[in-house]
């Protein structure tokens, strides 16, 4: 379910103290094992991830892509900046992010931002931002909650955006049942359930875009409580075929 | 909610019924709109879509990859003749299927079929065998119901699974907000939101792999009736920057 009713996030915003606000409001109860996925967006306005592209002087190369790409050089500059390496640029940039996130334009987003002249960036460390929120939520509410920071990013091969998880607390993130055994007893040897980013998917139907729901609870999926950071979903450059 | 209580499906079996017969058994009475996620290795027992290993000659192509792999060369043939191209054959095959999704082996799959000689093949055309378990569904039912037909896909830069459509009735694959308007009034340029496959997802968390919840029940996501196909999903090759 949404937790409606949040105030308009800004730099220095108690994210959980407004979530707690919200949710009493709304007349929820948290519960333990409810977990929350938080849209990264609110995350980063609340810890001041946020670039003025009037400040920006971009580089030779930003200008480069940029009139190759037919976008504001200033907005490249802050991606070159956010970003490990650009995997490819076409007509967008896809960007691996300095986390490893490999996303469009390494995350850095103008949407849903008051202003025309103001960006996103990524959380700098989301796992750690995560572990922030539910730690003040947890000792807010005297419940064990677990948070997701998700954020909507594209992939290969299949069209369509799908929500993911870029920051854990609380949560595995990975369900190995490599090991265990199928119906008919034989052991499953691939079985790798990125649940973290199933959960986040699961949110993101409810999030929508425009309207404005960035907080989801989840309640009932069964887990057992982890310290796995979502950094652990990145695929080790050895082990990717893609590369 | 899972659909708990169906038989083994076996070539033949009329899933619609047994879907119908579970759902009746379990008190589950179907609204219109309801969604339900099956999972492709049912729908292909019950379209027949096995092989016995006994039954494949490898060719001198399987042979040769099959050595490289160490894997059974007559697995490696099915795999060869389920694909249009194999995308990275390294410690696995993924393969684009002839469906053109991609995947790893051409979704050949050996896990939760009895017998350790016979694999299952996707359905040779997801989104008309969702079509006919739709159909059979409302006609059953008398409601409006969707379907999708999920399979567990791997994918580039980030690890493990999560469950995707594969072939859809009744429901919209892709969720398109471009053109609509941020919350502070800017316009969203790229966001096409893969709704079937966070469906799938969300599905996905419930149905676990050894434990057996093939058919899992969506009720309360609001969506317009649709007849897109999931095949509608399958990014054209023109458009994709990882070919």
């Amino acid at each position: 379910m949404p937790i409606a009713g949040l105030p308009e996030i800004r730099p220095g915003s108690d994210l959980a103290q407004c979530v707690v606000s919200a949710a009493r409001r709304a007349a929820i109860r948290f519960e333990d094992g409810d977990i929350l996925v938080i849209a990264q967006k609110i995350v980063s306005k609340s810890e001041g991830a946020l670039v003025r592209l009037a400040s920006v002087k971009p580089s030779p190369k930003a200008f480069a892509l940029a009139t190759r790409l037919k976008k504001d050089p200033r907005a490249i500059e802050v991606v070159l900046r956010e970003s490990r390496r650009i995997v490819r640029s076409d007509h967008v940039l896809i960007a691996e992010t300095r986390h490893g996130f490999v996303c469009a334009n390494a995350g850095v987003d103008h949407s849903n931002v008051p202003g025309h002249d103001v960006v996103t960036l990524l959380p700098r460390n989301p796992d750690r931002s995560a572990k922030k929120i539910a730690a003040a939520l947890c000792k807010r509410t005297g419940k064990r909650l677990a948070v997701i920071i998700s954020d909507t990013f594209g992939r290969p091969w299949r069209l369509g955006l799908t929500d993911v998880a870029i920051g854990t607390a609380g949560l595995p993130v990975l369900l190995d049942l490599r090991g265990t055994r199928d119906r008919d007893g034989k052991t499953l040897t691939a079985t790798v359930i990125a649940v973290a980013d199933e959960l986040a998917a699961a949110a993101g139907l409810l999030m929508g875009k425009s309207d404005g729901f960035p907080v989801i609870l989840i309640r009932g999926y069964r887990y057992k409580a982890s310290n796995e950071p979502a950094s652990r979903i990145i695929r080790p450059a050895a082990e990717d075929l893609f590369r």
